[in-house]
């Protein structure tokens, strides 16, 4: 085979040692969180049909492009699965056994076809908790709690940006924007922090309004608004009235929560356009090394009931983060590369046999234990447990064996300690 | 949507909270006893060049047919990998700078388009432990010992059957089986366990044997041999030594390491054909409720080599465990709904600000909390908190909040106890 041959396919890779247990701790620590807060574990396959994924309740059509599509043996039309919502709303659908609220957190691997930057893949993995059942803001304050404690225990500096869909919604419909062409504005103004204000406005030009909606538009720009700011307009249209409420019983939760601090109201903030119906939020370093969101999500009301056909209300809020761009940012940070992955390393000397059996006993009360069964010479094997900073070494000749007993020294203090080998 | 358009893809199955939960115990088990023996994590991607998939040191024939591919926007064909050894293989090759030997576990997603049974999917989960480095059997050992280590902890029961797959080899070549249908032979004799002798001599008549060879399997298929009856074969040829010199060592090595007792010596053990050199072992269930194998493995000295073109040896044994397959043997034997996955429900009586207070700060002392935030009446909150065994409640009113102090009631005993809100 060619070197060519066994390449990664673009926008995957390999996570070596040194970068998996980093990865393996971020996801323990989010699991691990997700279980206090009453999460529970759900599994959900990677292989769907196509016709579920492509649902109009769904990712939506700039998703769609990005679906990984196959034919398996039985000529099914199947997809890689691009998030972890839809199959979570699936199983909603298919178990109405389940007894709500019903608050689950799934941890996989999704597949989009799409551009690649830092931290952003093909392949990926995302860390999910969807809550279904629970109509109050308690539900979408929960979550953003739940995402502040996570990344408190993870060191990671973040702010969540929260906004409400309905607001916006309903104060561009009170200034006049074209029902058809609100979706388009918002997608412009979700830009604000991303583009100058000249661009801005250039781009809100082509889509065609009227001078008095362009002049509303760039003085509530200019206006740096506040969730009080909206109060004056409560009244002038049921969107406005209902998000701008919404908001304040968010907030009140908050500030109980005394998670103010890390929550910014940010009223241009759109998150995509496709399935929230109410609160969105999303989160960012606050250090910046990525500037893109490393999560998000936000409450979606309508899409299950949606997805199954039924009038039924099922209100939905979730949240979502992404492994490989957390990875990433912490990556940055820190070298994991000197983190010991052994605590203890036997190297026999004609002795494999007794020292598979001693690392036995040594496992049996937790240590990480290390056998040099590859037939180094001592002075590469004292080497190696250097290199990878294994703290304590244990040389097992055939005198220890006859004796029944053996030392271990600590390679970091050179305190040398004797045990019996039992 | 039609309800036919959210069903799951045929092979594949969701698993709710109550399964879920007894997978995540397998696999942490199995993965914390991974890391005890030195192994260290690895994440490949599931998808890959089919060329690389495809590779003649890969899966084989049988294999192929049963890959899953696809063509990505850019045209370049893909499959998801049914095995994590390939991988595993491609990341060995890819980093010529990793220190030797590298013992490496990874627990994944893997994909086969064929025949579905109990324990066996078409999207399932391989727990894998692989070591390339280790030319003695003791590689061999100390896997099988981990293998019973793990499985102890699990509380299952299991046998390892152990062969060498240049034992049978270098026997059908003493006996004269042509060299052409040595393989085909091998893998009659593997269904030795499964059908009965009459259908098993028929089926090596139709490879046209000779009377005497026929003769000589039937004495030896009747013989029951042990690793001692190939003593006296032993200088016949160089495959019957080798393996029989490794199963001796194989043997002295579980003998010191006291796991004999769990480890049979199958001499009709085959294991597929593909790529394994040298010893090979496969894990069965005790009780029997799986009759198929639970998991496997043995030693590929050439795969590595040949994927990657070079001359070099790798050394190279392996293991994998199906998480499936292990966790139908749990599912049929233990019943995990029962099992609480709350420890303290807080039922707020128009309280549920400061609810969710409280439950931050007792899920900083490490309990799971849940707060009922769907409006539920207090009889139907208590019903839930039954139900799914939840062992403490609070009743948080505002009579509570108001002098700071609440109670928590243990479900189980009775027991009330007092505290205060801080």
């Amino acid at each position: 085979m060619k070197k060519m041959d066994y390449q990664n396919v673009k926008g995957t890779q390999d996570y070596l040692p040194a970068q998996e247990v980093v990865r393996r701790n971020i996801r323990h620590t989010l699991e691990d969180t997700f279980i206090l807060y009453g999460c529970k574990p759900l599994e959900t396959p990677i292989l769907n049909y196509t016709k579920l994924m492509a649902s109009k309740y769904a990712g939506g059509a700039e998703i769609l492009k990005e679906m990984y599509t196959l034919t398996d043996r039985g000529e099914r039309d199947l997809a890689l699965r691009y998030d972890l919502t839809i199959p979570f709303a699936k199983v909603i659908a298919m178990n109405p056994q389940l007894s709500m609220p019903f608050k689950r957190y799934e941890i996989g691997k999704v597949f989009r076809d799409g551009p690649i930057k830092a931290g952003r893949f093909r392949e990926f993995t995302q860390c999910d908790v969807d809550v279904v059942g629970i109509e109050s803001q308690s539900a979408e304050a929960e979550l953003m709690m739940m995402t502040i404690d996570a990344f408190n225990k993870l060191n990671i500096e973040m702010l969540i940006q929260f906004n409400n869909r309905k607001l916006l919604a309903g104060l561009l419909q009170y200034f006049k924007v074209p029902q058809l062409k609100i979706n388009s504005v918002i997608l412009i103004l979700d830009k604000m922090e991303k583009i100058d204000q000249v661009t801005l406005l250039k781009e809100l030009e082509e889509q065609n309004l009227s001078p008095t909606t362009i002049e509303l538009i760039k003085h509530f720009l200019n206006a740096n608004p506040t969730i009080a700011y909206f109060e004056k307009y409560r009244e002038e249209n049921e969107l406005i009235k209902q998000g701008y409420e919404e908001l304040i019983e968010l907030q009140d939760y908050l500030q109980v929560l005394n998670v103010g601090e890390s929550c910014v109201f940010n009223p241009f903030l759109a998150r995509g356009l496709e399935i929230y119906t109410g609160t969105i939020y999303e989160l960012f370093l606050k250090d910046g090394v990525i500037k893109s969101s490393i999560g998000g999500g936000g409450r979606y009301d309508n899409a299950i009931g949606g997805l199954i056909g039924s009038e039924e209300k099922f209100s939905t809020v979730g949240i979502s983060f992404g492994l490989d761009v957390i990875y990433t940012a912490m990556e940055q940070r820190e070298n994991s590369a000197d983190q010991a992955l052994v605590d203890i390393f036997i190297i026999p000397l004609n002795t494999e046999k007794e020292a598979l059996r001693l690392a036995w006993q040594l496992r049996q009360q937790g240590n990480r234990v290390e056998v040099e069964l590859s037939g180094k010479k001592l002075r590469k094997a004292m080497e190696k447990a250097n290199r990878e900073n294994i703290r304590k070494v244990i040389i097992l000749g055939e005198n220890e064996i006859h004796t029944k007993r053996y030392e271990m020294k600590d390679m970091q203090t050179g305190e040398v300690e004797q045990f019996e080998i039992l």
